[in-house]
């Protein structure tokens, strides 16, 4: 895969780039990833991006004709063309396993008070990755790459994927490591036990629980099977 | 306002510290940041921040001893602790106002497989930034950092605040600026001519329409007023 950025703040990437499970499916070369200055596309020497709205208003507005010329020069037929905007649902784990079967993706930073509204004839899909307000679409195009990369990763073992949050609607269950003390609270016996078939449910009762407690809604999307109704009748009696 | 990352990797912060305007706002000393690297607070010489999860399974969790050390050694009772965790309702931005307030604000950043559950006794909050899975807390936590510190911000006009996407509950309107055409598409007319009001009720019109038609769930939570009904009524016509 390939992921192209197109942003003012290509100095923003280094750290991000260089660290980590970034850095390491990088060198497996699973996915090749190129950060490009947008104002390496402005038409004037002063590498001018943005211009003053019309109808009055605060701020500057990035330049559709750059924008344009930037997504132009660095795209093909087959590019999937994001842009980051508010302006979209918030983005959800399906549209990252939807997007890590891409051949190309190209990310179009917004910035400022925004983009010339003409820009979304040449772009395919608009991502928000929360309801809230950034600075711009630099952190929340690292979001994508970070979310989107990490499931190309063959270092992220089919068993680790499948336990995780979202995947299978259930929150994790909670987990312990050394000390088996600290500060009054104990490691719960079960998970002491090796006793693999009560290591399982109790952990299915936790996670049952921690949903429950945490993000209810997603139990309402769920089917429940015998087991975790027998188990979520004994968690609302205990609670 | 002082905002203390605990983290296992210090240098992804560099390039997002030294951008744009968390940059200018650290000049101007309206917030300082600090990135705390977890292992310091380690108890070994090999700097150990992780060990196998009781009761098997994927991974390795970082330990409540270490991770417990880290927060007690750079927080005091005026702190405001957050862990970055999937297990929370995604981030709002009322929390990001709400968090704008605090004077200190702590982030332990989640990583690997998870953190010793019971380090849930010694945090505040935990907060998600939306329901998709990343490779840890750091992106989480810039993504906070980035959201709060634009609000402290007195470069950013109390306008342009107004204007956002979110505080008014309605999407901005399409914005343009120069070319005023380009590939066949022109900025409408009215926002050419100068009359202030009719640029505010088509700019308002236009708002209502981009979020009936991106998101629409925003517009049941707003109460709209008697030209917010005609405008929406008109676009209902039209599309």
């Amino acid at each position: 895969m390939k992921i192209t950025v197109l942003t003012l703040f290509k100095d923003m990437y280094e750290g991000f780039l260089n660290t980590s499970i970034i850095h390491r499916i990088l060198e497996k070369h699973l996915a090749e990833i190129e950060i490009i200055d947008i104002r390496d596309y402005s038409f004037d020497k002063h590498r001018h991006v943005d211009d003053t709205p019309y109808g009055g208003g605060a701020g500057m507005l990035m330049k559709v004709d750059v924008v344009h010329h930037a997504i132009k020069e660095n795209s093909s037929e087959n590019t999937h063309i994001i842009l980051t905007s508010p302006k979209s649902w918030p983005l959800k784990q399906e549209d990252l396993v939807r997007l890590s079967k891409e051949e190309e993706i190209l990310i179009v930073c917004g910035h400022y008070e925004g983009i010339d509204h003409r820009i979304e004839k040449y772009i395919n899909e608009k991502i928000s990755i929360g309801d809230y307000i950034l600075t711009g679409g630099e952190l929340p195009s690292m979001v994508l790459i970070d979310g989107i990369l990490r499931l190309l990763d063959e270092g992220i073992s089919s068993d680790s994927l499948k336990e995780e949050s979202f995947n299978s609607s259930l929150l994790e269950y909670p987990q312990y490591t050394r000390p088996v003390e600290y500060e009054g609270e104990r490691v719960p016996d079960v998970l002491q036990n090796g006793n693999h078939s009560e290591i399982r449910r109790y952990n299915l009762k936790m996670a049952l629980r921690e949903t429950l407690l945490y993000r209810p809604d997603l139990l309402e999307n769920r089917e429940l099977n015998k087991e975790e109704n027998e188990l979520l009748k004994e968690i609302k009696n205990e609670l």
